[in-house]
């Protein structure tokens, strides 16, 4: 078993050990890859650190399973992976209430001024003067990508007795069921008090908020983003932003180019957040499960959450 | 009809002129408070800034309807009202969604580190190092006090996946019927990993975190407080507070004495919020329009939400 270098919490390095005859580490372009992997039927990838791409691949004659430590699995070459007869899980669904409930986390700070209120809960005065908000009851809330999260995230803002709306490549009848309506993806996005983005990558997405799209956003409408970023125009997302027209929520990682990052600061109404939205001691501790218990799956013969 | 000093929109103030052929307007301590009352036949009342006790009420010979623009209605003397057949009406429930929503907000910026994570976010680095969340899913949820708040903020903590159960005087069949179960006071707040209490002031609640239950709570409970603060012994909360293993989460009106505030305010997870609770668009446009419908009903003889 070969494991590019990633962190686990010590309990389940010890099930790894126990399931495994030999573990080696791998570092990203460390020359002695191809020694260290030359024997591994088993390899374990973070993808957020390692690309498994087809030359790291053929360096494993012996690979018969690979194990991603993530929902993303992207950055494996699965086809390539498939056609050598090699099985890989992924790991679907841990982060799910953790990323929902952020959603609501983040929403509920730009409605009511959580921030500014903390800072001035400290030091006083303990005022209410000049405090304005809305609520999520009744407000128009569309879900874009009704995955696992957007699926949550949907339900939950049924249940603040939001006006909530649904657009997905497929429809999804345990949200119709609560009243969740399906709506085509620009008759949708024009009508929004709040948008929540659930996207994964993918071809008929990208470029999603274009910026055609952006221009045709109801004024004060706030766009939550914890999707990954590509799905943006950022020059439209500027000009609305610039009027105050439009509030922009996302959780950045590294997909979005600095300067870009940089240029839009300066709008109060963008509000950028670390990659936090899927942090939760539960999603860390179902996370490691589910990844032991892929490859408990595949040495029993029967592979869980095979992605190819 | 006179109006000690308190603030609608314009347009609520048209309606009231509608309604009545003379207003005046009634300051606290004005010594012309007797010449100003004494042809007054109807009161409006902003309870925040005014006392209406039985010296006013008596002040108003032909005085037949008190309307108090608020919920709470402990500063007009109701019985006194009542044995002169003077109504008093008062605004039931309209800041319950904005009430309930701000719960999950402050409880979402504690679980989830949202004040610092926005101001990180700011300047970055946009690292997920260092952060640590739970989530509101399988955490013991109790609610106490039922009314039409802590109803609400229970069904939204079952929405969210919370293990939820409640305290009221009353019990209540539409929590029951969600799964949500009565417990015992004492029983309930040993085990509850959240706490929100929603109880109306009374003689029954009053003192109700008192020390012997403040030890007795779990740690790292997390306990929200937008009920009136005299329910709390500060003294054993501080034990606690120091030690790290609780979290207080409420906002801060008048009635905590200012020393006490400033004592705990040196615990981080003492956390005060301005009194912006209750305050939403919504929740301010429905005030005024219940306001103006009492006024409506007792001159339609059918005075709506009475309360003596």
């Amino acid at each position: 078993m070969a494991i590019p270098d990633f962190y686990l919490d010590a309990e389940y390095w010890k099930k790894i050990d126990s399931l495994c005859t030999k573990r080696v580490s791998v570092s990203k372009d460390d020359p002695k890859m191809k020694e260290q992997l030359k024997d591994a039927d088993c390899v374990l990838v973070n993808p957020f650190g390692f690309v498994m791409d087809k030359s790291i691949i053929d360096m494993a004659p012996h690979l018969k399973f690979i194990d991603v430590l993530a929902t993303a699995y992207g950055k494996v070459d699965t086809v390539h992976a498939k056609k050598k007869g090699i099985t890989v899980s992924n790991i679907p669904g841990y982060s799910t209430e953790s990323v929902a409930e952020f959603v609501f986390g983040i929403l509920l700070e730009h409605l009511r001024e959580i921030e500014r209120a903390k800072q001035q809960g400290r030091k006083g005065p303990y005022s209410e003067v000049g405090y304005q908000a809305t609520e999520i009851k009744g407000k128009i809330f569309g879900v874009f990508g009704t995955g696992r999260i957007g699926l949550r995230v949907a339900e939950l803002a049924n249940a603040f007795g939001a006006d909530t709306r649904y657009y997905s490549r497929q429809r999804k009848k345990e949200l119709e069921k609560l009243g969740i309506k399906y709506e085509e993806p620009d008759a949708l996005l024009e009508k929004c008090d709040i948008i929540s983005l659930h996207f994964a990558l993918a071809k008929e997405t990208e470029n999603f908020l274009n910026s055609e799209r952006i221009k045709k956003l109801k004024k004060s409408v706030i766009v939550i983003n914890l999707a990954p970023v590509e799905f943006v125009d950022y020059d439209a997302l500027e000009e609305r932003l610039k009027k105050g027209e439009l509030t922009y929520v996302f959780d950045h990682s590294d997909e979005m180019p600095e300067p870009v990052i940089k240029r839009l600061s300066k709008y109060k109404n963008f509000i950028a957040y670390p990659p936090i939205a899927y942090i939760s001691k539960e999603a860390r501790i179902a996370k490691q499960e589910i990844f032991i218990e892929n490859i408990k799956g595949f040495l029993k013969g029967a592979p869980t959450n095979k992605v190819n």
